[in-house]
């Protein structure tokens, strides 16, 4: 870690201002469930009236979008990284009774961190006790939905996912095109009985560890809003504790439903506690990177006691998912030989390795069952990780990949047995025209388990770009029905992203998601589109810009031409100047369409327009006609 | 325009630094044809061996790309703007002997700003006579096509599109998948007859006005690599001449295959005229917004004759290609006026404007016949516009859109029946569902003209960032056929973009157009992947950053992780640190498989091999063996 623990603690009293600022134009509200402790957070973007000029004034009304930001947008939030978020979820984990906070730590690594005071300086100070599941019992809302029970988490879901679409009553905002899904089953409404349903079916998850009771439950599954996780995390070359919590709030304050921490260097205990305990949204990790660490990076020394306590170290901290690369086969790795980049995955070279090592077969394959018993007492779902995924375009589907997805398969039926949530990893590096094959099979084998993928990157010559070459490919396997999509940032292959490049990978990440939620036919995906457009149509200019997914930057980029304020009201485009607009001249064309009766130009024809004609043109045909 | 004539002057000795250094680690290069004056460009990238740690060194041969550069980032050729860049088609055009330089200009304004000596400080200097065919004769390039003839200018495109594919030796890198290609005919190699073939049948053009012999001729066709324009051109709000031209070469530097100036501005004869001179790509106009702004931005003033004129002023300068709004007709118009954003194309609503104001027909679709003589007597091409593309998801694929691409349909046969090239312009704004409807209907329609389309955007609400929504869409549509891919900038909707916004617009694209040709199967695509991926793999991180797109942004992201010269060398990625890399690791995997024979895993799980593991240990297996 750079930072001193006094400059740590100095650190962690105040988040930069550029992650916390409220974002423009919009308020944080919350809607309430069916009992007062069930409040989704959303934002609302308040709209001007449409200007008097284009006919009758009309108000717009305010526009609700989902908002992954937690309290750090709000105002009128108290926020104190040294205390942690308030846990949310912690009374109805509790009411349900099949669990119960623990003496001390059950791992031995998380004992020993415990008892080191050479950590008090860096570790995070309000600790609560883990909780367990009560002996014999499971606590996965998979487990609670096959047996029929709505929890409140399902309860919230389903009317974050709605994102208030029914409340909307103007038929412009509701128009949408027919999606094409591909065989999902996206319904009007989104109820807590349909949540829990798909949860039940495997179809969908809800990563929701029972020690990460901060969260405010979110749902992957294909079924639902597409999905976006980013990455973050320190490594031996870059980055501290308090770098990692502001990059974990801008993260979501840019549309984050998921963070991965994937640190690999000092003090990674330490770090996941203080991301953890601060993070409104799941927290993924790669427990294999830690358990390596232990054994001083050497892979052919890892063993199922230090990967098994790692787990539960990890889990008691209340990591909502594990990356498990279990898939990893001895019999696959030759097949990868061949490749030209071999195995890309970090997991699953050092599994890879393993296996070589000890010519033994993977321990997380072999031991798997334990690992679901262990799942299931926190409720931490799989992320079963694509270990041989393919490095570039020329191994993509091939038999090492397409192997390793049969036994991912197989894994999840494991999984299911034991009630444990479970999604699967996929690609990587796929051209447009092999990416179908990927969700198919996925989809197949998989017996639909949400998939969750990497880009794909859709070409491998573009290094510096690579959040555009994977966005190409993540809308499209989006569409195709990927559940949640994890984001690649410019600096992909060549570096570690700072703030800027999380914020770049989440926008195309963002617009992948949406694009593949507009094209399965997401009930609420539309009306977002139709309010902007609306907006942009109309000069509200202050509109166009809230929303958008980057209200900020659209600003910035419309001042760099107009900077004044009074163009932020002009009823003309920045691009083309006052007297040449296209918008303005259709908004003509339809005043006079409207108002001289030939909407229906047919039979305007026939009566004989050349009068008209003339009107029109005594009226001064002009671009700025004042009334 | 903003800049005064003497400092015009002065800027014009002399383009930035940043726009005409070398791309780094390649030297332009020259093919030689049938015939010395044949010489085709392109830019060879030297790559370091593979070093001796994996394996035996072996050296990599240099590696061809296609260049749109020209000679600015030749550091052997001079440039001098006041003069222009040299004729190189001059002597093909003149032996064809069917044309003939004229006295003066035909055109009433061209004469008129001719006579104009308050124009002479802004002037081009070194103005050469205008050409035009013989009375009877047709000088277009599909005219001789269908002759039988294949011209320099199609043997030159044959070259240039293999990219030296044929002389590439390394069996790893023709190593490509199965395209699907939706019906296009790709051939392994592709021959000047084929060329000759595809221009004669109307699937490809050769955009390449008799008075535009400076350009390096290129082609844009379904069979072929997918091409990129990028916009340039000042406004009333911006930019002046000098900067117009250092876009276009930075246009050119980044990849763009045409290039458009959309100029609205003052001096747009002028700034024309710089431009064309100085461009080795073909350049395409709007003529109308000349038109306009020759009746003081009044469209209902608008007349044949005006029109006319500022079709021959800009074809005697030498622009390739003209977008006509000819399928803008009258009975379309008002199925516009229920859009959520009405009609968005400037081109489009100027025409509409004047449709509704005289309540006639569109007049470029009246004289469509006359535009086709002017065309074939300068052999400039078609871009039959798309004056009612939608402006948002909501309004894609109507009645308004589709009306109108069945009477480009019906254009494109009158064009073909004059021997004119044509390609047809396409949307827009539309989700990923119903884009392929909208490559199918353009084929159907137009006989497989080639399309040229703008995005499409796939989603409205990421203003600020319609790159990234564009190049989805066009990444998809480039796959399912399109030829040419209309660049969009992160400034789209908001401002006019500046040279940075140029470079981001036209990597998007170019990345859009890659993925598409490696989709397609194109034959010589997948190789540049192929060899980039080799040299990541092979940690050989200079020849990655060369082998990219954008070799210049690689290394800077790479140098803020790593920023010392010995890191170039360093055999781990920049992400994951020294310890604990996995291509590394796969190294080590590929090496052991390699040399202890267990290639065939499946043979060696069956001899046993705990004992290979032992040696495997004993060895170190570590990830830094030095040998």
């Amino acid at each position: 870690m750079n930072a001193l623990p006094t400059e740590l603690l100095r650190q962690a009293q105040q988040l930069s201002e550029e992650v916390t600022r409220p974002i423009p134009g919009s308020r944080k509200i919350h809607v309430e469930g069916s009992r007062p402790d069930l409040q989704v957070p959303m934002r609302e973007i308040a709209l001007s009236p449409t200007p008097r000029m284009y006919g009758i004034q009309e108000p717009n009304a305010p526009f609700c979008t989902y908002d992954t930001s937690g309290p750090y947008t709000d105002p009128d939030a108290t926020i104190d990284l040294a205390a942690g978020l308030s846990a949310l979820r912690a009374q109805w984990i509790a009411d349900r009774g099949d669990c119960a906070p623990l003496e001390g730590l059950s791992s031995e690594f998380g004992r020993s961190r415990a008892d080191d005071a050479k950590l008090d300086a860096v570790r995070f100070p309000a600790l609560r006790p883990p909780r367990r599941a009560l002996a014999g019992r499971n606590v996965s809302q998979m487990h609670y939905a096959r047996r029929g029970i709505v929890t409140p988490e399902m309860e919230y879901i389903a009317i974050r996912e709605n994102q208030r679409i029914e409340a909307i009553t103007e038929a412009h905002l509701l128009q949408r095109h027919p999606g094409e899904s591909f065989g999902a089953s996206l319904p009007g409404l989104i109820t807590p009985e349909f949540v829990r349903d798909e949860v039940a079916r495997g179809r969908a998850i809800i990563p929701a560890n029972i020690n990460h009771p901060e969260i405010e439950p979110m749902i992957i599954g294909r079924n639902f809003l597409t999905k976006v996780n980013a990455n973050i995390g320190n490594s031996a070359v870059s980055s501290g504790i308090a770098e990692e919590v502001e990059k974990l709030v801008y993260a979501i304050r840019w549309g984050a439903d998921t963070v991965m921490d994937l640190s690999t260097g000092k003090h990674i205990h330490e770090t996941r506690e203080w991301i953890i305990r601060n993070s409104p949204v799941p927290i993924g990790t790669v427990p294999i990177y830690q358990a390596l660490e232990k054994v001083d990076g050497k892979a052919e020394d890892l063993t199922w006691d230090i990967f098994r306590d790692t787990l539960i170290e990890q889990a008691e901290q209340g990591v909502d998912y594990f990356t498990i690369h279990a898939g990893v086969l001895l019999r696959y790795v030759p097949l990868t030989a061949k490749r030209v980049t071999g195995i890309v995955s970090r997991g699953g070279s050092i599994l890879a390795k393993w296996c070589l090592a000890h010519h033994k077969e993977n321990f997380l394959y072999t031991h798997f069952e334990e690992i679901c018993e262990i799942m299931k007492a926190y409720d931490v779902s799989f992320s079963l990780g694509d270990g041989l995924r393919p490095g570039c375009i020329a191994d993509a589907n091939d038999a090492a990949q397409f192997g390793e997805l049969e036994t991912l398969g197989e894994l999840t039926k494991i999984a299911w047995k034991h009630d444990v949530q479970t999604m699967i990893e996929g690609p990587g590096h796929v051209p447009m025209q092999l990416i179908k094959e990927n969700m198919d099979k996925q989809l197949r084998e998989c017996g639909e388990a949400p998939f969750y993928t990497l880009g794909p990157l859709t070409t491998d010559i573009a290094p510096g770009y690579d959040h555009i070459t994977s966005a190409i490919g993540a809308a499209m396997i989006g569409w195709f029905g990927t559940a949640m999509l994890c984001y690649v940032t410019p600096k992909e292959h060549l570096g570690l992203p700072n703030k800027a490049d999380v914020r770049e990978g989440l926008m195309a990440y963002r617009i992948a998601a949406h694009a593949a939620d507009l094209a399965k036919g997401h009930p609420a995906a539309q009306a977002r589109d139709n309010a902007l457009s609306k907006a942009r149509f109309e000069f509200r200019w202050e509109d166009q810009f809230n929303l958008g997914l980057d209200p900020e930057r659209a600003r910035e980029y419309h001042d760099e031409t107009l900077p004044k304020d009074a163009h932020k009201v002009a009823h003309f485009c920045s691009m083309c100047g006052p007297h040449f607009c296209s918008m303005k001249i259709t908004q003509d064309v339809r005043e006079y369409a409207a108002g001289k009766g030939v909407a229906d130009e047919a039979r305007a024809l026939e009566e004989g327009m050349a009068e008209k004609a003339a009107e029109f043109r005594a009226q001064g045909a002009q671009v700025y006609r004042r009334d």
